[in-house]
């Protein structure tokens, strides 16, 4: 796969530099003297392993999936190769500061670095997603010294990471975790409990794998406290590091199975037990963890962690949805097929299928998903980058008021739509899409996961309207109006663009007026119980406005362009989601004022 | 899987007697005498062969998908010992008319119980609906002598059917197709060409095979004519029969290559190649072929097996759809997670997840896709049966004239929101369902190919407003017309659907005016260039208006249940319906009136 066909250079450096002025960080401290030619060279790099050493595996990924002999896991080498030039290119720290032997680079960097592995091998990319969420959690809320070991590890690409939250009875609702940790007289403690779906739970790829388990402390009498009481959060080494901070021992942490998915089987996932008893570290039976930061506080530390995983979900899909639509706009220019509905000659040559109008509809709709999920989702991490970088306190509780609220839609709305992006791509392919011979399928089944894993669609809609939209007393919305306002004020004065700034105008005004009307319901329910159409509706506005906000820029750099195809083709994507996604809105809004109850009052014994 | 799992024999039962009054036929003399508990036991029977050795081996076709040596190829036994099962069983012929030695049963019925194979093993009950087209199509349009030794072999289940129409360079495009029929002196022709996308093209499950091979005969200069001129149609068997109407040489047929599809493995997708010399049938190459009826008038027939199998792949999309519901349905009652949004005690315990609003939202809309599209088809096979039995030819013309108009959106709608279900399916299942260990993942690969057969969507786009509208003068829509009346009269006589029928009429008369529009524009491509969005939300339409017509009769049988849980379900999925999904029928058509010109204007060089 050529590099044309896993993401497009051109908009990756226009999203970032013309749009989100990315090079202008380095006016603040934590970038300071850092240059674009640098940010261009480290995007080269990214390139280039994902075109040389990670694309060139991606399928044998998903026809040699993982295998589990019932004693250890055995994945393909190649995934460790990669993995290892990855490391040793720096780009486990890319973002990570100097202090800790990063290059302490923008996230946005980083991200749109990352975008290329994730589109051309998401199932060896998740290993690297999965150490670097996992450093950068153990970075912000560990005890240095200790996490320290774990952390220069990682950087070398000897250690990976993983996040162990769900259970088998505990997937959703993670206060319902029986995973138990005990306090040794050591201060240590030592896990007991099985947990499910850990992505990279085991492998023979790293010499050690860190996993951050959440556990309950059980109270004074040894009992498990109900909800989310107690639960805190631990390092457990698959190998106990010894005093020179090397892995030796066997932690007592077992592989007990793997999942076998539809999609994304680069990225084995397992199921853990934790202090089965098989191995006995320091003679004795039981998971060696150590504490981060202080008991019960677990979630709230993990969150940093998931937050961060939740944006690399929506990367994730929305890069798949890029790459899917590059490979249907490559085959869409060769294959020939059919004449246009005005040529009345049959003898005439078959022209290739971009140029009928619905072929061309559904590679605009692509266009239009998976660049602008790649917005969304480098807008996001040009928030992180301010909540990192930006020196007044009010201002980084601002951008991290808006991360906080944007969140759930960079995670749900980039899943949705890039899978969306894959089933065109499939499409206009035809039966050849259908075929493993070609790429388009195995995107489409990688990319499935993303609406389900790291808190389900439902779950996002839930924490949108249900948490989301209240917190800091509604600053997260009054802010994102303020913002949405710019973009109309600057639209406002090109010509061009009058009637998209009605269009968002009405639908931030819509959702406003839901918002309100929903918050005024007293029965949590009832307000609740279709916050999953509410997430669709946010969304789709959310995309919009960036969509818009970047028309803005494409205009004026229009005006001095030589070549501006590319400019125009950023429009007439703009111009494709305004004219035929954002009508999209009223009718996700008509079930939520008032609340349409059918399916809140619909019966078990009647389905 | 137990049968409850594969569909439901009381939605199937309301739809047939209470809702199509299927019984009612036997009044006319094509059914005369037949008696419902006929019926009843027909359908006994699919449904156990669905069950006992259909859905069996529904995930070792999925796992052991065909092999291809080079030579021959090889699928799972059991696909033949379950095919042999279903002729023995005379279900090759229920529909056939009793003078070819068939039950003579309706086509509703049939239907019904075919339903039951598509959602059990999709891919095993391709040969069967393929064989069964294949011989309705020889027998309309065959020479009875000629065609009944094939038409009997295939009653007896030794020979199966295919249609070959793609090739390489033609597959939307029929017109394309290279290859070529040249007479014999004896009457008979030779093929020589290359056909691609054959579905069943090569097993070793019968004893022979009989390919409907579209070709086109060339003119007196040995030219092929450009366009649809000189297609004709061919019987043409992998092997010869002999004098006693016995298989016996091999026909210059060859197996070139198999297809490796993303789902629907059970059905072989073959390449083959005809008079590659590989085989020299009476001492010479080429491939043994008689004409079907008129040289010419190839296409007109093939569309007679076309049609048939737009109306097969509607209705296994929806079984497909629908057994996911029941699979998603089971899970949902079962897998407890979380608790109710008003629940503040933690220590509770925690509730299935069919408790939470969103699931049954979810579950709801599969309902309604699934039922609906069932329905759909269903309504579709009844008209094939007033095209089959009503005695005034005026009559059977207009069931014709429907018919045509809405075998588009029986295809297309029930393919494209079947396989939504399958999406909700998974997503109600989290992440067991994006794992082989579950069922629902294939569910939703085995119908991802459904939009793609058979004419994709955009074909069926193209046909029903570029053509369907049109026919007849128009009569087709007037008549469509007619009953979406006569189904809001009714409805206005049931005080809980006011509602529902000011829905539909608007929506009928949005259609109404959005086509006088589009008919209006002269140019062809800007008439045509938003199609998909028409048949999106004219197929929208038709799916509320026969829910609107199947509620008429659930409120009258509700005057008279004792036990009213199905009757509330199935009111309950056609509020859904109205409440969320006819609101996109606006989004739809907001494109359309005027036309939104962005695809159609965009350059390629803009991508």
């Amino acid at each position: 796969m050529s590099k044309e066909m896993i993401l497009s250079r051109q908009d990756v450096e226009f999203l970032l530099f013309d749009w989100l002025k990315v090079d202008e960080l380095s006016q603040r401290p934590r970038f300071a003297g850092q240059e674009r030619f640098e940010y261009a060279s480290v995007l080269d790099v990214y390139e280039s392993l994902a075109t040389d050493l990670f694309a060139t595996h991606n399928k044998k990924n998903d026809v040699n999936e993982p295998v589990f002999d019932g004693e250890r896991v055995t994945i393909n080498p190649e995934v460790g190769v990669a993995l290892k030039a990855f490391a040793d290119a720096g780009l486990i720290a890319t973002s990570f500061p100097v202090e800790w032997n990063g290059m302490s680079l923008p996230s946005s960097i980083e991200r749109a670095g990352v975008a290329y592995m994730m589109a051309a091998n998401p199932g060896t990319t998740g290993y690297a997603f999965l150490t670097i969420g996992n450093a950068n959690l153990l970075m912000a809320h560990g005890d240095r010294e200790k996490v320290k070991p774990y952390v220069d590890a990682m950087i070398a690409g000897k250690c990976f990471g993983t996040m162990c939250l769900s259970e088998p009875q505990a997937g959703s609702s993670l206060a319902d975790i029986r995973t138990r940790a005990v306090l040794s007289s050591d201060g240590r403690y030592r896990l007991f409990g099985n947990k499910m779906w850990i992505s990279g739970g085991d492998h023979d790829i790293s010499e050690n794998i860190v996993h951050l388990v959440l556990a309950k402390i059980p109270d004074e009498n040894g009992q498990l406290l109900p909800g989310v009481q107690g639960i805190s959060l631990f390092t457990v080494p698959k190998k106990l590091l010894n005093k020179e901070g090397q892995a030796s021992e066997r932690n007592d942490v077992v592989l007990a199975g793997i999942n076998h998915k539809m999609g994304y089987r680069g990225t084995v996932n397992t199921v853990l037990n934790f202090g089965e008893g098989r191995f006995t570290p320091e003679g004795e039976a039981g998971a060696i963890g150590e504490l981060i930061g202080e008991p019960g506080k677990g979630l709230a530390y993990m969150f940093h962690m998931m937050n961060e995983a939740r944006i690399s979900v929506g990367l994730g899909a929305a890069a798949l949805g890029y790459t899917g639509y590059l490979h249907a706009l490559d085959y869409a220019k060769t294959r020939a097929q059919g004449r246009t509905r005005n040529e009345r000659n049959p003898a005439s040559a078959q022209i290739p299928i971009i140029q009928h109008a619905d072929v061309r509809r559904m590679l605009l709709a692509q266009k239009s998903y998976a660049s602008g999920g790649l917005a969304l989702c480098l807008y996001a991490s040009r928030l992180v980058d301010d909540i990192n970088s930006l020196e007044e306190e009010e201002q980084q509780k601002q951008a991290l008021a808006l991360l906080d609220l944007l969140t759930p839609v960079v995670k749900s709305w980039s899943s949705q739509w890039g899978l969306v992006a894959n089933d065109l791509a499939i499409q206009v392919h035809g039966g050849y899409g259908y075929t493993r011979e070609y790429n388009v399928e195995q995107f489409y089944r990688d990319n499935r996961l993303n609406p389900i894993h790291e808190g389900t669609f439902g779950v996002q809609a839930l924490d949108l309207l249900g948490r989301k939209t209240y917190i800091n007393n509604g600053l997260s919305m009054t802010l994102l109006g303020t913002k949405i306002e710019e973009t109309c004020a600057n639209a406002r004065k090109v010509t061009q663009l009058q009637n998209h700034v009605a269009t968002l105008s009405q639908a931030w005004q819509q959702i406003l007026d839901v918002t309100a009307k929903l918050h005024a319901i007293t029965d949590v329910e009832l307000r609740l119980a279709n916050a999953a159409n509410y997430l669709e509706a946010f969304g789709h506005m959310i995309v919009g406005w960036l969509w818009l906000d970047q028309a803005v820029v494409l205009h004026k750099k229009l005006e001095n362009s030589t070549s501006p195809d590319f400019i125009y083709g950023k429009l007439a994507a703009c111009d494709y989601f305004f004219g035929w996604e954002m009508p999209k809105i009223n009718s996700w809004l008509a079930v939520l004022d008032p609340v349409e109850t059918t399916p809140l009052n619909m019966h078990q014994s009647w389905f």
